[in-house]
């Protein structure tokens, strides 16, 4: 899933590798725990109990029965794969590695002799193998398969899962290519896999096949869903004459990850000229408050420009997903603060909302309001979510830090211990400490510091106006830009501390006028949090759908660990009014008369802590007064 | 599709017979003529181009070749030929007399020997007779069969539709009931038509029946579609102890049809009282301003109680033509000008924005807000709307007066000539003169008196404060209460003349402000139409996304031929708000400076004309000042 960028001329930046990183303490940390200890064990149970296994051993003759579930079954496996090779070095010698090893022979002993592996084309429709790459799926469970192949050779330095990857991969190359078959996924995936088998082998064939399929896209051929045509799959234009996104949601942004991939690798300017447009659309028309993505049910999809419901959207937590990895892919190909701005609503919003604070449960789609509460569920008969949660939590490390010639660049402020080497080959080692995303204190510690000059660029959020800086008792704050890099070019000595302050201060945010749906409202961020109320928080006689926040008065804010984990809650004052007067109408001449009122607090919690007592209303948006 | 109730003890008034009314001009008279001269023409090809009329030559064995389209092609050619009958006067000895006639030889050509009938089911799937009752469709279709044998039946006097549609009744009703068959269709609709056959026949075993698939619902066996469940078909609750309308909202609203026509026979207080709920719910909590039903695409369902969005609600035409019928069979039931006005909005809003103005293209999908335009088609795949609009115009002089013991009550102001008898056996003419919808001035002619004492109603409908009355050189105005009917009794005069007089001034609307979709909104009405703004007829330099509207300033009307068709138009001043500093952004820090802005005159259409110059952006609600 994550890119080690080779140093290509193009790439301004370059991904640690993952033991470059380790988590130290702090919210995200807790989170890998969680990950570990309660969600990989309850994905294991769940992968046999919904038939994913099961399908594995009917593909190797191993079983005798049905195929269950949907067609890529197998996907959720391969994510889950990849999670636990994230963690192994945790997980070594338990019995998560004996069914992390019995998987991977099953997948061995499921492989056909021609490296071909899909259990359900296997089982169930041995004769329609890549007839309908359209709505397949098998092209994208590979893919999987191959992410989390290199996952696991790169964190165990085993080659079995690898090699298995490998065959098929070379089986899909034998198949599709200029002067074989023409084609591509309906589901995008394989493209960014295969660019990372490229930098895993060295072997430019999986490059010029990720290509292929790349360039495959934008013939208008491929069949929708629904009242979808062709641009569901991103089919409609050719992607370096595409300038919105659109249709299903987690097909697009799976797509330019790919397209990144590419760029990153070849430098190719019309691919970027096309990606800068893609996220201009999706950032500036398609963005939900808290990072999401995909405004319609139907179809899983973007919608219009401004079309951002709170109750109806989408917000796949998949798409969350793909819009992080997309956003670090721009990272890297550019330098720009903004792209890490932007994962970072996604990272602390619309996608850890995705699951409970448990690591059990989990949302498939992450609405900004219900009326009525809905809940997580345990699983899916979709599952494409829980493992793609699991995968990227224990990878979240990869987020951190980057580096390039001039040195190394920190995005996300995760307490963390950093190694890396120099390009000069010298080695550094940085520690990072911070209270994110409840404190913005930061502290950099330079532990190794290396011979000679190197630059450390700290990333100013672009929510953050007031930044400051001390370094060697100089105070900095001017300069400190929000939505930029901060960097510091010298000599650095071992010890040397830098103490970034990022005050968060609870804030309201305006929505653009022309964002129909929150028409009149204000949300509430603190830092890099967005908040909610949840009406399980309210006073009684307060019904959160009936509040107006005021706007003139100061948000308070309080750490608080009796209303739901440990967390910075904010208390807004307004009112709440009393409807009795339109009782049973939905619509009346206008009058000048202003509803009876009386003074409300209002308690805010961040909103991806919010479902985790029960179904009960909720809402990001608060109308004002 | 018209209840002609007897007069049992609980119905409180009686629908007229077809031949009892006869429109005299204006509005819908106009509308008549486009659907007989051009819709009901363009029909019959697109029945014959789609394969409706292919597919029951292929169950008659009178050609060979595949079923095409959905399993419910059937229902569209019974829905047309109900449509054609309610013309019959006209189109006699017409080409299209000719192809009704045709139509019904084939269809009794194509019933099978035990009175089986259904294309799909005859040449597709003929082990699956009665397989799938959840989706099948066969009792839908069944009943749109036995309807449009009635109004048949009762136009031409011909009974050789009625013949097949019997013995296909019949054929049914020795498959299901007590101590046969259980069951009931997934989509009601077999209901009102079985109460309607008994009328026509006076055989009390199709009011059983139709009693015995209406208490067959909410035992939670349906299942339904996507993420619904039992409640997508009303199933997941009895009829009696339903609540709330929920889960697809043309079959909740065909089924409560169904059981206020039960109630008009039965009297059976326990269906009032729940039919009396789910109104109230429907139209206190899920109701659109245009009178539209169905606030979510998935599913094509009601949604949450106040979600209501303007831009992607479902508001299916069907769906309005449901709420016509039942809103007509509650006031029925009741006697109650509620309903009456409620059937308006739907009547001249949600339900005619269903068809372009030259009659040759329909919407499936009535939204209340595009930002990019949509366009009308010529058919659909699923083609249910467009024929039902043809059924629904060629009988809307239903609507217009009903009768009782009391005398003749008079709802919506369509001129028209209504011929009854009276109770007491004397004859009534009643000549109705308006130029509804654009003028309230509507006169009422007793041509044929009688000879004792009978009751004339006038229903003042909900939107006029400011009725006033005229008879006999008084006038009256403060006993004319919106919402309520003015009775007169009297021993009438041949040439008795009344002049109501229901001022019609634009005004401004404002939604309960629980609908979030609105919120910060005004919509524009004039009597009973709502207006909306389209783009193409604003001043260059005005984005219909970026106006707001100054509810001090005074509404303009107009009386228009230069824009579109005949209409009233109606000018509102306002503002157009510079978003320039805005630019890229979806989100910012509330900030207290308001946008550069100009002033901007603003030209609205009625809602139902929309869409007949190409397509544009449009909206119903408009931001507020």
């Amino acid at each position: 899933m994550i890119v080690a960028t080779k140093s290509s001329p193009f790439a301004r930046l370059t991904t640690l590798p993952m033991d470059a990183i380790s988590l130290t303490e702090g919210f995200w940390l807790r989170r890998q725990e969680i990950n570990r200890q309660a969600s990989l064990p309850h994905g294991y149970r769940k992968l046999e109990q919904s038939g994913n296994l099961v399908n594995l051993r009917l593909a190797a003759g191993l079983t005798q029965g049905s195929y269950q579930g949907l067609l890529f079954m197998d996907s959720d496996v391969y994510k889950w794969l990849e999670a636990v090779a994230y963690e192994y070095d945790k997980i070594k010698g338990t019995e998560m590695e004996q069914q992390t090893e019995q998987t991977i022979d099953l997948l061995a002993a499921a492989q056909q002799k021609d490296g071909y592996l899909n259990s359900y084309y296997q089982v169930v429709e041995p004769r329609k193998r890549w007839a309908d790459l359209d709505h397949g799926h098998e092209l994208y469970c590979a893919g999987h398969l191959i992410q989390a192949a290199i996952a696991h050779h790169r964190m165990t330095g085993k080659s079995n899962l690898l090699d298995v990857a490998i065959r098929f991969a070379d089986h899909i190359d034998n198949i599709f290519g200029p002067g074989r078959r023409e084609g591509a996924c309906g589901h995008p995936e394989i493209e960014m896999a295969l660019v990372e088998l490229y930098r895993e082998t060295q072997q430019v064939r999986y490059l010029d096949l990720a290509s292929f399929f790349i360039d495959h896209r934008g013939k208008g051929r491929m069949r929708g869903i629904g009242p979808y045509g062709s641009e569901y799959h991103q089919d409609r234009l050719p992607v370096r004459k595409a300038s919105q996104v659109e249709g299903h949601a987690v097909r697009q942004l799976y797509l330019t990850c790919g397209v990144t991939d590419l760029y990153l690798e070849t430098g190719e300017p019309a691919l970027l000229e096309a990606l800068r447009c893609l996220w201009h659309d999706m950032t500036a028309h398609k963005m939900f408050l808290t990072g999401g993505y995909g405004a319609r049910f139907e179809g899983e999809s973007f919608g219009d420009a401004y079309e951002l419901p709170s109750d109806r959207c989408y917000c796949e937590t998949c798409a969350a997903i793909a819009a992080l990895m997309w956003n670090w892919r721009m990272l890297l190909a550019t330098g720009e603060a903004r792209f890490a701005d932007s994962l970072e609503r996604t990272l602390y919003n619309g996608f850890l909302s995705g699951l409970s604070l448990d690591g059990r449960s989990y949302f498939y789609v992450n609405p900004l309001q219900t009326r009525g509460g809905i809940g997580r569920q345990e699983w899916y008969r979709c599952a494409c979510c829980p493992p793609n949660i699991m995968r990227q939590i224990a990878s979240i490390g990869h987020y951190i830090a980057s580096q390039d010639a001039e040195g190394v660049q920190l995005h996300q402020y995760i307490p963390a211990k950093i190694c890396v080497k120099h390009t000069n080959e010298f080695p550094l080692t940085i520690h990072v400490q911070s209270g994110y995303p409840w404190d913005g204190r930061v502290k950099v510690i330079i532990d190794e510091a290396g011979p000679s000059e190197w630059t450390l660029s700290l990333r100013v959020p672009g929510w953050c106006t007031a930044a400051s800086l001390q370094f060697k008792g100089q105070t900095l704050n001017d300069t400190l830009m929000a939505g930029t890099y901060f960097n510091i070019k010298r000599v650095w000595q071992t010890g040397d501390e830098i103490e970034l302050y990022l005050p968060m201060h609870p804030r309201f945010t305006q929505p653009n006028p022309r964002i129909d749906a929150v028409r009149g409202c204000l949300a509430i961020e603190r830092g890099p949090l967005v908040y909610c109320i949840e009406q399980v928080d309210q006073s009684s006689g307060i019904n959160i759908a009936d509040v107006q926040v005021d706007s003139q008065e100061t948000l308070q804010e309080a750490w608080r660990e009796d209303l739901i984990d440990e967390i910075v809650a904010v208390e807004a004052r307004g009112i709440t009014c009393d409807l009795t007067s339109w009782e049973d109408q939905l619509y009346h001449p206008l009058t000048r008369e202003s509803l009876p009122q009386s003074e409300a607090k209002l308690t805010a919690i961040p909103y991806y802590a919010w479902a985790n007592r029960g179904s009960n209303a909720m809402r990001v948006w608060l109308p004002r007064i």
